[in-house]
């Protein structure tokens, strides 16, 4: 069995694979990390484990970690499955070097732009050669609505919400148009303009608000939650492979 | 001449108008208001005024401005050339009811949908009988780029900057492409939507970046940086009419 981490700023998503297929996922807080790591261990036959971690460990984490698991912890500098064309590699999130490992290993010789729907939205580009060129970030669907509350003196704060029309009626309505319209808008627009450029593109969603977004989506896309797992075990079986 | 007051919530933009043509644009601090109001009327013949503010005053500086102008005070309950439409009539900011006067005065008979780019995106829309029906507000670009710092941990707050390209190399270029392709795709796909539902539409853009914003734009669309004040002064002299 392989293990795949991902830590968050607050969470942790583990999951369990056997050879291609992921068997199990484990999603807890990120304090309890150590002892959770111990339960799955000694529930599961551990061979190889892959860390990645956009939060940063305490020396003694980093060292209980190191002596359960023997990770390869995911940075700038670990072998990928795709060549880095951004122009400071050193730079690029882990997150975003998953997705990057994910699309070249799920659809070869496809040119695919992968969007990570979570606290940001961010695109990122991967031609049919397996080049990354890089993306963009914007704000994801709870940020939005939290800046309009948090930046202005009379909005108030709401929780995503279906449209019943695309011209709000009231202070609410207008809020929830604005937000989940206008992403639904951009992410079209987004990948009409990367259609023109690169004909047979594959679009991948992934992140907490995949299923949200996918149904006000007009553009075809992949929905594949576990993307950035399935990126993390493409790493790992990488550099076990050119070991 | 007639006085058009636009409080904001830092800023004081006052138009002087000799029938329908703005002669004149003053702008100051908000604190300044009385000072400014003062100098403003004894240099030019003042017989009317409207003011709209989204903040509130004193009721030193409402009494003193009372006193000097005996203007029109703009509520939701002052007479409005529009029919509206809207499910809460008097939730709708003054600066909407502005925006929705300017369009049936300048567009009659037209559908219009104007978007006003500021603090937030306010998109208002108005149909060719009149009606004003509602719309949409989304976060601004200086928004964006603020909430894509404050609410992570490791993204920089950047100024708006011009793109080369769509995808984003580094961090930056990231950031750049996401918040302004990303507004440019949004404010696009909306207008077509409109489109899609109100054949015939006219497209205003108004508001602090209307000018960068025009040039990042495919859609066709009529610039009027002025459009809240061209609103106040139809609101003014529609009531002046109807007294």
């Amino acid at each position: 069995m392989n293990l795949i981490i991902d830590v968050g700023n607050t969470r942790v998503k583990v999951a369990v694979n056997e050879i291609d297929t992921i068997k199990e996922v484990f999603v807890f807080e990120k304090e309890k990390i150590i002892t959770e790591l111990k339960k799955i261990v000694s529930k599961f036959s551990v061979s190889n484990a892959i860390v990645s971690s956009v939060a940063s460990f305490t020396e003694k984490e980093q060292q209980e970690i190191t002596t359960l698991l023997k990770p390869i912890f995911l940075t700038s500098d670990t072998k990928v499955p795709f060549v880095n064309k951004y122009k400071t590699p050193k730079t690029l999130g882990v997150d975003r070097i998953a997705l990057a490992s994910a699309a070249v290993k799920m659809y070869p010789n496809k040119n695919v732009l992968v969007l990570d729907a979570g606290t940001c939205i961010t695109y990122d580009f991967v031609t049919k050669k397996g080049e990354y060129l890089g993306g963009a970030i914007s704000p994801g669907i709870q940020m939005r609505y939290k800046a309009l509350h948090e930046f202005t003196a009379k909005l108030p704060l709401l929780e995503p919400s279906k449209l019943e029309s695309f011209i709000g009626v009231d202070t609410n309505t207008s809020i929830h148009s604005g937000v989940i319209n206008g992403i639904s808008k951009e992410i079209d627009g987004i990948i009409k303009q990367y259609q023109k450029k690169y004909s047979d593109l594959t679009v991948v969603l992934t992140g907490g608000d995949t299923y949200f977004l996918s149904k006000q989506l007009k553009s075809v896309i992949f929905a594949h939650p576990n993307f950035v797992l399935e990126g993390l075990h493409t790493i790992l079986t990488h550099n076990l492979a050119n070991d």
